[in-house]
């Protein structure tokens, strides 16, 4: 996990609005297409490729379904304090 | 200071370049001028400006000088970690 992808990931808003989703689901019951978001199934598509590489979101698939986990444990090691704040609500 | 702000900040390489010289210094005692960054001037300034508004970087003009301070208490204050993050070295 490199720093610097670790906060390019969360320093998108459509990302941080995902890790909340998750963070408020058990891990592997939320799956890709669950997700409000403002955006078009591509830039959807984009945004879980970024979560992944950054290393703060973990897929299976799982018949026609891709779940997803929060790594909390391991990002919280590699970076500490950062999950927390990408989990912040904004005013 | 929004998270937004502080994100965006600290995710450019070039403004972790500048946030980690000025940890090295003192407060006050490094212009503007004087870092040794990869960019034209307008691109410089406008670096400032971000770590600026995102409360990272606090600014006077001595003469023909414009000093620096990074605002650590601060900052750590709303956004706990993530200068610690933002100043450590990448491989």
């Amino acid at each position: 996990m490199s720093l610097q992808d670790a906060l390019t990931a969360v320093a998108d808003p459509v990302r941080r609005t995902i890790l909340r989703a998750l963070d408020g689901q058990p891990d592997w019951s939320k799956a890709c297409g669950t997700f409000d978001l403002p955006v078009t199934k591509a830039t959807r598509s984009h945004h879980f490729a970024v979560l992944r590489a950054a290393g703060l979101v973990e897929q299976r698939d799982e018949g026609p379904r891709r779940l997803n986990r929060l790594r909390r444990k391991e990002f919280d090691v590699a970076f500490p304090g950062l999950l927390a704040l990408a989990l912040r609500e904004e005013r």
